[in-house]
């Protein structure tokens, strides 16, 4: 066993742990036999010291290792995974899947849930009446075989270590350290093995990532851990100041995923992020060549319904109420408040973060681990980035329990007009 | 109330804390507020993103506030402290507190128990039967009225936070941090006023700070926030390779403190630090004009006797048994078992951290806060640095409860010759 006080010392001196010292520390977060003052003291050193590629490796394995591992792949056709950096009105997952898996590529997408600002796949899918989240590992290799795609969370038994961590960072300021997200990341990802995955790491207001440097310095770790990994995957960057698309909450998100499938209300921004991820995740899964074909691919399975009627197969194998594909009426939402424009001009950014922690104190998200979220809630923008809003416009529908002026005045004071 | 979570934020990202937030994370620390993996945290940031000077004098001010203050100064005679940041043999206090109380400086002197490799005063004089450390405010005054002297444990209700921050640091792997140690030290010695304080900051293989330069930093930073504290001090800087004087070892220092002040058996080394204590503790008193004023007064009052006769009466009033000023025999010592060299040589150094631990071992130390100490056992060097030693001399006597060639081996590797 080693002795985290021993483990301390040399990160706080700049010193690189081996790889017998990171395992042993998993070991012992797993255990629970690390004092709580221990591991904040550890986790400030690791954010402010670093770790390098081994040691962010090492780190990932025994964060993968810590729990049950599963294995998607087969010898019938390819199985990808995506994973985003997390943003607000980020409904990509929901979409790719289905339409990812109607071009031959299974999708076996293993999901979160929503913490501060951000939105989780899960908690919106959650927003379905009847659909489980919850899949054993036969489900999965089932849902690969019946319908191509599932999205599932991950389940406590899966890199058990990374929760402990992940609770514990969430609470000492350490979240925002680079090697640190990148063993979060991947210790719960590699933990599920598939052929490859594409990251979309977002950067900008709605994302962690302030900026493209440091969206671009988690791309590369992701990358080159991976590849330390042996594992495949590749890299796409997302511009993310505005929220994705039209709608931010999870209710409000389905009703426009559905929309979108539908092709009856398709967001230009969402559609871009949408066919490129997709695109990207049948050229890893070696369906395609390049990016160009799969976007081809892609646009065919979108216009054709086939991603739709995909859609559909998923819900009801996870024992969602289908009909939600064809009447969106049936998903529950709160009462409506319509927020109207008190100036004029061209919009040129809706701040997603603003909107984002709008939805999470209305309800919609969580401000710790474990709080409850109450799905209907959320806002629907009625005019996106480069629309021209006159005075009086409607330019957003918020969704909520309790309406007040301050909700509609902090909704405004996050569009920004030329 | 300030926020726990802000103020990581803020010293780990480098920026400097406000007196309010200082003053508010004491607050925080002193009602046992703050999570322990925040604590944690915290302290990692500032040992690893350092503490500016208002900063640590902040911190200091509200570590000092934080229980009862005490003021020993009086219109009669001045009132002065010494502080030593601890060492391998270090009786220093036990002999300068008589010598300089008899040269008409009062001398209120609170001290801590040992810790790790180094010993503490309070120790050494719990080895003298009946002595009592904790003495109430009004005892202390009747001690500097009546004796002109005193040596007082520092009382729980003092400092409080300290003892937190203390404990908290040494489990975290962050007590070697300047601000930190500055801070502690000067928030228990300004929560007892007196006219001056003299720190004698050691260095070397014995000391907390390895080399000079870093003994430099921390008597610098003690003297600027004392400065900025409105009070008084002056540093000495003393090296410390090997042992202070030919006793390690609560008992056995007490019978080299008396055979010192019987001018019976005085160890060379131990009489120049002594003297340069001694003689600026009555430079900053204001009864000499300089330190080689200070030397000869401190000079004669240990050749006349006097200093003696303060002990013995310091011991009497704190309810010692005062038999021992006349007959070191009377204090106990653990079976003594003689260390004879096995090598030939002049004696370059006596490693005091390899004999600090030796005797830590053996139980006259402790491991951690609270440890029960063995006051018994010790070592005593009967030659040192400079002496030439023949195979076969006793070079030191082992006094312990279980002797083995292991303690032998041990002590040996301590002693290198040339």
């Amino acid at each position: 066993l080693v002795n985290i006080l021993d483990l301390i010392v040399k990160k706080r001196d700049g010193e690189d742990l081996s790889r017998a010292e990171i395992e042993g520390f998993i070991d012992l977060v797993v255990r629970g036999e690390i004092p709580d003052y221990q591991l904040g003291a550890f986790l400030m050193a690791v954010y402010l010291c670093g770790l390098n590629d081994e040691e962010t490796l090492y780190l990932t394995e025994a964060i993968a290792r810590s729990g049950r591992m599963i294995d998607l792949t087969n010898p019938d056709f390819p199985v990808v995974d995506k994973h985003s950096t997390g943003g607000v009105g980020d409904k990509v997952s929901l979409i790719v899947a289905p339409l990812v898996s109607a071009c031959g590529v299974g999708v076996g997408l293993t999901a979160g849930r929503g913490l501060g600002h951000t939105g989780g796949t899960i908690d919106k899918l959650e927003a379905i009446e009847g659909f489980k989240t919850c899949l054993s590992e036969d489900e999965m290799r089932d849902a690969l075989q019946k319908v191509g795609c599932f999205i599932a969370s991950q389940s406590d038994d899966v890199a058990p270590a990374d929760r402990v961590l992940y609770s514990m960072r969430d609470v000492t300021a350490t979240v925002e350290s680079i090697p640190l997200i990148i063993s979060s990341i991947l210790g719960k990802k590699l933990a599920v093995k598939t052929d490859g995955i594409i990251f979309d790491v977002k950067y900008g207001r709605g994302a962690f990532m302030g900026d493209r440097a440091r969206a671009e310095e988690l791309g590369d770790g992701l990358k080159r851990v991976v590849e330390m990994f042996d594992g495949r995957c590749m890299v796409t960057y997302t511009e993310h100041n505005s929220p994705h698309g039209r709608a931010v909450g999870n209710a409000i998100e389905v009703v426009e995923t559905i929309g979108f499938l539908r092709n009856e209300k398709v967001d230009e921004g969402l559609r871009e992020v949408c066919y490129r991820v997709g695109a990207l995740m049948l050229v890893i899964g070696g369906v395609v060549d390049d990016i160009e074909g799969g976007k081809e691919m892609i646009e065919r399975s979108h216009r054709t319904g086939e991603g739709l009627n995909r859609f559909a197969r998923m819900v009801e194998f996870q024992g969602g109420d289908v009909r939600v594909v064809d009447d969106v009426g049936i998903i529950n939402l709160a009462d409506r408040y319509s927020v109207v424009s008190e100036q004029c001009g061209v919009i040129e950014m809706i701040d997603a973060r603003v909107v984002g922690e709008l939805v999470r104190d209305i309800g919609g998200g969580r401000k710790k681990i474990g709080d409850e979220v109450d799905a209907s809630v959320g806002i629907e923008l009625m005019m996106s980035v480069g629309d021209r809003v006159e005075r009086g416009d409607v330019i957003a529908n918020i969704y909520c329990r309790d309406f007040s002026s301050n909700l509609r005045e902090r909704f405004l004071s996050a569009v920004k007009l030329s």
